[in-house]
Formats: structure tokens, C-alpha cells, sequence
């Protein structure tokens, strides 16, 4: 039975980064990673916020936000989508 | 084979969330976790400012360091050291 962990990002250098650094480093027998990039998926930014993502990139586990780094604010990601 | 993979903290709340949450999430079979408390282990913030470490709690992989959320700067913990 896998959890479910949400990766969002923008597509930054720093979210990359961090993609492929952390997002791909989970137990893939405990978790099934969504990867989200919220410029290709704006619709999803409001679920992103409501989750507490207030930067990117930031992986959502357990209805916990973890901000990785800093790539851009979600605010930021808002005004360009 | 696993690769190494560090997490320093300093017993601060944001620190041990992002240990239960994200430490212990990575994929045992290709990653070998450690657990460094910096406020236990003073003589190893050197090493974590060598890889890149600002703030803690942060977790090295791959000669990388990713900064989960933000419990304290390096500076406090060396200052509290």
C-alpha cells in the first residue's frame, strides 16, 4: 500500500534539481510520486497553496509541505501561469 | 549498492517533521541514511558547511544539499554549539 507524495514544481533549475536529487529518491514501495509542474498545470496551484506550498520546489507527504531549496514563490508561479 | 545520504538537524520541531516525513522516506535500497545532530555532534558542522549546509534541517545526497523547510541557520546552531 503506497502513500501518496505530490512533487510541484516550475520547471526552475533549482526545481530540476531537486526533482532529481529528491523527488526520485523515495521508497517507491511506500510512496507514489506525482511529479506537478504548476506553469504546464496552473489549475493545480490553488490545491498547491491550499496544501501550505508557499515555494517551489516543495513535495507534499502526509498532507505536510516540505520546501526544498528556493526556485521562485508560489506567488511568483501565480503571476506567471 | 547504496548511496550515502546525510541528514543533519538540531532537534528543532521543523527538523524532526522533515526527519519522520522526508528522511526516513528515501529508498532503502539505494539509499543509506544518516542522521547527524549538529547540536550533539558540534564537531561535524564543519563537514555540513563543507557540502553546502545554511540551515538545518538539510539532507546531502549525491555532494548536494537540499534545505527542507527551515528550522535554524548554521550560524545559531554554531553559536549554540
Amino acid at each position: 500500500m503506497t502513500q501518496k507524495a505530490t512533487f510541484y514544481h516550475a520547471g526552475c533549475p533549482v526545481c530540476l534539481s531537486a526533482e532529481q536529487g529528491l523527488a526520485h529518491a523515495l521508497d517507491p514501495a511506500a510512496y507514489d510520486v506525482e511529479i506537478v509542474h504548476l506553469g504546464e498545470a496552473p489549475g493545480r496551484i490553488a490545491e498547491a497553496e491550499a496544501a501550505g506550498v508557499e515555494s517551489v520546489p516543495a513535495l507534499v507527504m502526509g498532507g505536510q509541505p516540505f520546501h526544498i531549496n528556493f526556485g521562485a514563490s508560489l506567488a511568483d508561479v501565480k503571476g506567471a501561469a
